[in-house]
């Protein structure tokens, strides 16, 4: 099957058609026509090389829709039939036979294959392959397609922290961060019963907080709006790559409660030890969750009409989007439309 | 009633009698007689006013171990009697009334009186008054006066973690830092079950590390033999104070694992976000458990035959005894005996 992907040579360098014939397909193997592919900040960083484990030419893209194109000998056809609507996120493949994927923790699992790192070609292109067929997921007919693909990634970056520590409907939550993933994260503790808090670097984006069920709001660039906000916190997920004080977000949490950090800083996160140690307080680290985790985000995304707010680029654009998403312009996702 | 304590007038200064007369018990305040008090390293920082807490004189000590002098009208006499042996340990009294208290988690209550914090005089003292009876822990016979002590801080800042983030059996563990956390914490959780590695800078507390129960050892003077730990343990407790190379700490763990800080480290603790981020890895700060914890570590202390090693000093040379501590040459743990 031939191929034809939006590639950046060099880091930084400008998305360039790039034509290739697929090789064969292995047999848990799946191939996607794209239809929609989101734009992440994870895109740019491997675009740009900022994690160094880029391998050139990069092909960026892993919120990716579209429909089942062909499929290996080994893929169950009771999941999946060629020309049905799916989805893959961030992560394509795993081994499925370590304890982490026998346990259903596929997303830890040292041999998973992240769909656009060390030299996986991803979803800015006319096809995309997934390495196993469990890591394609039917969309629920609830969920448009331009809607679907943030939620793969972006969607599932900020579900599965509430699974995986437990938060309650009862907590108070907050949202550090209200972009591609924050917007997600206060319609999902929203809609999970929290009274939540957005936390933004200024007012910009109150009202649109508010519409997405936040109850509060606090501006950081008035440092005093953080500090009063000490011991409010059941539950804190940051989404920002920014720097951020992290000793009053620690401040910030009630005792025996958790910060956890789905965004990337560029510094090492600098905590003072006592902060964490007086009320049993916790740091944790989030990625995309596992299969199961994403498949109870996309059935509790279609039961409560939860959706992303998205501006939509021609495939053709890629660089533009790309760079659009890059000066942090976003509001809230970009897609790309074949 | 007339109370010797020993008393450091000034940060660092050597400690000194100091004589006053108690005032009337409070309804649910209990004096005790102290027969047995441990030296912990806080001890030694609030001496030192080194978290720059400290109200001059202060009395440290806070593994204290002795007989009901006097008890307020308010306190149970179902639980308590005159003449009875009981434990305080690092936390003397709480609200009773908070959410926490109520909530069984009386160690995170904001009212919460610290023994020897904010001017509350300890034990290094012929008597200590506790502000609530509850705090007033009776000692399971099977464990001798000297060894109680050092349970009720160094014992239950140690068990309680393997509690409150759900160590199991089958869980690699390592405990970094072989000293009086280190090797009660060594003891708990080969008893626990669990595969326990020594942590330490050298191989000098290799042997002994073997005989709390260690079936491993590392020694960080070779930094190489700590790399070569990535991904290999459950759980990692941080029991040292130094500052520690806490990004090869977190690699060490294997995905979805915690490491729980109980040490007061100087510096910040820095952490690059990603390989938090990467496997869904946790940091966690501890201390001292609940009563109900705590009642749980004596338990399970007795249960095991689990015993601090000690040393003990007689109550008159507690400034030689601190200075030992500070030194850090205690092997294990130093006890004042009165």
């Amino acid at each position: 099957m031939r191929v034809t992907a939006h590639a950046a040579r060099f880091a930084r360098g400008p998305l360039a058609p790039l034509e290739y014939e697929a090789p064969p397909l292995g047999p848990d193997e799946v191939d996607v026509a794209v239809t929609h592919c989101g734009i992440c900040l994870t895109d740019v960083d491997m675009v740009d090389n900022k994690w160094g484990i880029s391998n050139f030419p990069v092909v960026a893209g892993h919120e990716i829709v579209g429909t089942v194109a062909a499929m290996g000998p080994g893929v169950d056809t009771k999941r999946l039939r060629v020309g049905q609507r799916v989805g893959v996120g961030a992560i394509c493949g795993s081994c499925m036979r370590c304890e982490w994927c026998e346990g259903g923790k596929q997303n830890v699992c040292s041999g998973r294959v992240d769909t656009v790192m060390r030299g996986h070609l991803g979803g800015f292109a006319s096809h995309v392959r997934a390495s196993h067929w469990q890591f394609v997921q039917p969309i629920p007919e609830a969920i448009a397609s331009e809607h679907a693909g943030p939620l793969l990634c972006a969607g599932a970056t900020v579900f599965t922290p509430l699974l995986r520590h437990g938060v309650r409907p009862t907590d108070r939550v907050a949202v550090v961060g209200i972009g591609g993933l924050g917007h997600l994260a206060l319609q999902y503790l929203a809609h999970w019963g929290c009274d939540v808090t957005a936390i933004s670097s200024s007012r910009d984006k109150e009202a649109q907080s508010r519409e997405f069920g936040a109850r509060h709001f606090i501006a950081t660039h008035d440092a005093d709006e953080l500090k009063q906000a000490a011991g409010r916190f059941d539950f804190i997920l940051s989404t920002v790559s920014a720097d951020l004080p992290w000793d009053d977000y620690i401040a910030a949490l009630r005792p025996r409660s958790t910060l956890c950090i789905v965004g990337v800083p560029e510094k090492p996160i600098s905590i003072h030890a006592i902060g964490l140690l007086a009320n049993e307080k916790v740091v944790a680290g989030g990625i995309p969750g596992s299969l199961i985790e994403t498949r109870q985000m996309l059935e509790f995304t279609a039961r409560h009409g939860i959706k992303p707010v998205v501006e939509t680029f021609p495939m053709a654009e890629a660089t533009r989007a790309l760079e659009h998403v890059r000066q942090g312009k976003a509001r809230f996702r970009a897609v790309l439309v074949a």
